[in-house]
């Protein structure tokens, strides 16, 4: 027999499920550590996800016990909306079967693959069933049933299904929602403590979800308690509803366009832009068919191979709006530094969230949060965490191209060491990285590694740069007053003890030192410290502005301060005003040589640690050592920044009241543009504090 | 309408084909410069397989050609043994189709996915089909097809298929053979030369597997050659057949022995474990049988989820044979210092192939080497080279296992330098690690990263930890050396000269220096050098023995040599004995006190740079400086092991020449059974070395 037809018989169509039975290491399961953290991720994110889909505050309880020979009992509760009876056996036994894979729009769950391959691992290493109870609002009783894999043909085999009475679900759910999901399983697995767990796992979606209430409880084979945790929620504020988009143009593929162009219902290719891509107004799609030289009466199925090459060539030709920004649900600010949770003990804290902008047509964001000295390590790598749409990443960091990111960054110039200007940098910092995306491109089903993608990396390491250069700043800011208080020590303090020393030795009076000191230091100082008063729970900033020039010196004093939602002034020494968001004045009016003015002003809302350092600016004439000019071009954008935000703020506001996505997406579009079209992110301004 | 429904209807299945397109990143197609790498990949280690397969000494040429519009048009063509016209659209057109997803033994592709991934990532960026010629050898004619593909059904769409006379055939495929398989398509990739390159991959490609001949060719748009390469088997050998065998009972999976156990046709539980698993004799049956506490009578379907669980627990417990080592291709020790190319030029190089294991049933092995000194960089990370079954891996090295091994060692106390004792050391040295495995767990479908294993991790670190000690050995070895060559520059030249001075000062005759010599130094010394003698292509080894000792002095010294197949000794300044393989030994008879002994030998069959430094070693009383007395016991376990190598290479001929493997297995696994029971790895020899 020919070799060739010996080696093409023994070829075999596998399916779906017999394929991630041999590779479950794609799915996570390589290490008996790693199965039981993955299995508790895939029930956490589809908790949170339907949750969120479902406009419902979490609550999730998870519960690990462990068995003989090496297996442990996995239990995980949500009060999310439960799955319909006739949904469970798809959801938890059918590969490849998700309501979420075409969706453009931020989720945790895509695939329609993680709590399956829970169910396959379960049964593969113990040979247990798993066994879903499943109460939805709108029937009067739950539904429990056990799930086996019929590995060959990837679907579910049920047993045991029964109709469980309202008291019951009560009971076993530990409850009282009408509605929600109990997931039991068995599988080959371990619990450990340490930076790689399910404690660390919970601990960090807590911070980043801080809508859920999230509870574990690990029990031994003696039933004692091993591990425990408890994160309750601090918002009863559901995040934005993420809006499902349509594609945008930019960076399109060919097969998926020519796969829209088969398939819409669209008469002509003018239309066809207009109605099934994001940003294409009549008016951008007559530029994108004038620049491809197409027809646009044109039909859509008509256009050749060349012709699509032409369309993909006019999208990235013609100037195209950047896509709507929500569809993408950022981390934010102050949850960054939350979970940059040793920011409390540290020195400096900065983060940046980039303008959403878009990648093979998927809108993204990248955010990014540095957190340096205090009581962090000061001799091994940099703390990394990394999120992708809210999901904490616990493996494969050397592999992320959010790792990869920070690796490709000379970390030098902005104090923190790293050998050849390249790799994890080394030094007392934590570096938090998020991405959020309509499709994350992760290395593999896992989803704990994202792939290289070019603009992704572009937009990481801009971010990364603003953080660093902010560091940079901060370290430069901090030599200048250690500079400027030695010089005041000298003089405030030996100066008046010779002076003291010498006239009483000759019996004469003290001089007045004023003249004396002013004409050594011939400059005017400022000097900032922001304490926390733990009684009052506020921050306290003092602001001193010491003159000692020849002559009197006015100044208004800008102060960069955390305002927000309920963030505010309690107090200050003298009465300022606000310049605009997070920026306060007050006007110094005449400060006489030899003289010091100081401001004071506590503020509350925050926590210990929350603020740490007020960034201090000022509008006169000549310099002010410890202290910048404020920039005025940058404090117009600031303004209209916010103006803009606001808006949209109060449309979000009537969107939530009135949920009917649909009918309002052009006008959240419309304004967020406008947010975009500013450019809309902090970094330049951090960039410019250091130039 | 309950939430829970809403969400359940937007439920959808989604095919494979789909999934792979929306994630085409877990295939290696993530970004433009890589695409093009893992198009070649995949078809030139598809070609390799099926050389190997076929028995054919694989030709294998690649042509790259810059197209308009960010495209590049890739034609692969081999020698192999072609794909019958039926077969075409099934191995290119549809995911998940392959023939060596259930067999255990090594090969580079298993998964059925490689090459649709190519046809599917052409289609989908430049909407081009994949144009197949291949002719088989007992068809006259030759089948042309392009293929596109249906991505919504998983299969493929054929146009154009024709047939292509002899001659026609000849032409296009350049090559003269009869069978043979050709590849064009055009995707959005684009050509970079440098360490991740097609250029790389194809030379590493060409280093661990001599028998092929591979050419590239990538020319520019406008017809000029950009690059080129061509490598030239250097063997006509064929590696030797990998052998299929059934799982080994360590590490079964419980829903794997299920499935075994409920489809198996023995009809009682002991003849089951005899059959269907390797080593399990009848004796060693009825112990696991025994240890379970199962009747050996049981019909294998009959189990209860206990008695499996059972079944796995006796087969820990009880002592099984390692599995067999002919499923397995190693790279061996030659190959494994050419692809550490830098080695030519570096000062010292081991090599580690550990003894096959098991992890989760699937035999394994790896082999590690290190070179180290010379022209290497010394101011940056150590080269990291890293190899799966003979494939050479470019990607995601921060992600790999076989990193991660390298960097859980602290490789201070062998000399390479590291931040904190972990992470890749630095240093002027270079890391060669090659996993060969039936079942290479990769990190994702891309197959660049091998995921976490416990298993493989220990072995890896064992090998390293070798080659590290054998680092550490040679570092000593030569400060040793320095340090006597510097008291012999003070005993040798200076003490003569001032003996001369003052003699011919004092007007009397130059006094014999040897006693005072002697009791200065009261040792033996050994100095050992190797050089290459370009002009004949000999290696030069010089042993010399100085006696600065009071008495005369007799030894057998011996010293380690590269002995292989075309590799032996072409002269020797005195009659030596083999003592066993690698070893040769010569019998000092008498060094006088102040004397020295000097024995040269030249090595023929080696290339510059493949031999640098002979271990010596001695037998006899007292001690040599810079020569360790030879270990009798791994003297003895050296001889045995060659004894049973050769079995098992004679064996291996006769396989080659009567090539009928069901047969003859059980005597294959009989001899290299005996080899794993000696442990037979160099790793002890290497370790004893040094202590």
């Amino acid at each position: 027999m020919d070799k060739a037809k010996r080696i093409a018989n023994k070829q075999k169509q596998i399916s779906i499920s017999e394929f991630f039975e041999k590779n479950k290491h794609f799915l996570g399961f390589d290490t008996h550590q790693r199965a039981v953290i993955t299995a508790v991720k895939e029930a956490v994110d589809n908790s949170l996800d339907a949750c969120e889909e479902g406009r419902i505050l979490p609550e999730i309880h998870v519960e690990i016990k462990r068995l003989e020979g090496g297996r442990l009992e996995l239990v995980t509760q949500d009060n999310g909306p439960g799955i319909p009876r006739d949904s469970i056996a798809n959801v938890f036994g059918k590969f490849l079967l998700g309501s979420r894979f075409h969706a453009i729009r931020q989720t945790r769950g895509q695939q329609g693959i993680g709590i399956t391959g829970v169910v396959m691992y379960a049964q593969l290493t113990t040979g247990s069933t798993t066994t879903v109870l499943s109460k939805i609002e709108t029937e009067s009783t739950a539904v429990r049933v056990d799930l086996a894999l019929d590995t060959k043909n990837n679907r579910a085999l049920k047993s045991n299904e029964e109709r469980i009475p309202l008291e019951e679900w009560f009971e076993e759910s530990g409850m009282e929602s009408h509605h929600g999901l109990r997931i039991r399983t068995v599988m080959a697995a371990k619990y450990q403590r340490g930076r790689q767990s399910v404690h660390q796992y919970l601990r960090m979606t807590s911070i980043v979800n801080p809508h859920a209430t999230i509870r574990l409880r690990v029990i031994g084979k003696n039933g004692e308690i091993i591990d425990e945790g408890e994160w309750v929620r601090t918002t009863n504020k559901l995040p934005r509803p993420v809006v499902e988009i349509r594609p945008h143009p930019h960076g399109m593929q060919f097969g998926t366009l020519q796969r829209m162009l088969k398939n819409t219902k669209e008469r002509n290719v003018k239309s066809f832009l207009t109605k099934e891509f994001e940003k294409v107004s009549p008016l951008v799609s007559k530029k994108i068919l004038g620049h491809a030289e197409i027809d646009e009466k044109r039909r859509p199925s008509g256009l050749s191979v060349e012709g699509i090459q032409d369309l993909l060539s006019a999208f990235m030709a013609v100037k195209i709006q950047a896509p709507p920004t929500d569809c993408l649900s950022p981390i934010e600010e102050l949850l960054i530094k939350k979970g940059l949770e040793k920011a409390i003990d540290s020195r400096y804290a900065a983060t940046v969230t980039r303008a959403p902008t878009v990648s093979q047509g998927n809108p993204f964001q990248v955010e990014v949060g540095l957190v340096f000295g205090g009581d962090l390590p000061s001799d091994g790598s940099v703390e990394v965490l990394r999120f992708a749409n809210r999901v904490p990443l616990m493996y494969q960091q050397g592999g992320c191209l959010l790792t990869k990111a920070i690796e490709s960054i000379n970390w030098r110039p902005y104090g923190l060491e790293q050998t050849g200007g390249k790799g994890v940098p080394k030094g007392p910092a934590a570096i938090l990285v998020h991405l959020a995306s309509t499709n994350v491109q992760f290395t593999s089903e896992a989803k704990e590694a994202v792939a290289d993608n070019e603009e992704v990396h572009a937009e990481l390491r801009r971010a990364l740069f603003a953080v660093g250069r902010g560091l940079q700043s901060h370290r430069k800011r901090v030599g200048q007053r250690q500079k400027s208080r030695d010089k005041f020590d000298l003089i405030n303090k030996i100066l008046p003890e010779i002076a003291s020393k010498s006239s009483s030795m000759l019996g004469r009076p003290k001089p007045d030192l004023s003249p004396i000191i002013t004409k050594i230091m011939n400059a005017v100082f400022c000097e900032e410290e922001t304490i926390w008063n733990a009684k009052e729970k506020l921050a306290i900033c003092s602001i001193k502005i010491y003159n000692y020039t020849a002559r009197a010196r006015a100044y208004t004093i800008i102060a960069k301060w955390p305002e927000g939602e309920k963030i505010s002034i309690i107090h200050e020494s003298m009465k300022g005003q606000r310049e605009t968001i997070g920026l306060r004045k007050w006007r110094l009016d005449a400060i006489n040589p030899g003289k010091m003015a100081e401001i004071t002003f506590s503020v509350g809302g925050l926590g210990q640690g929350d603020w740490k350092e007020a960034e201090v600016f000022f509008r006169g004439s000549g310099e002010i050592i410890g202290c910048e000019k404020l920039d005025e071009v940058l404090v117009k954008d600031m303004k209209r920044q916010e103006s803009l935000k606001e808006m949209v703020e109060d449309f979000e506001e009537e969107l939530e009241n009135h949920h009917t996505p649909n009918e309002n997406v052009g006008h959240v579009n419309q304004i967020s543009d406008q947010v975009e079209d500013f450019g809309g992110d902090f970094s330049k301004w951090v960039r410019q504090g250091d130039e």
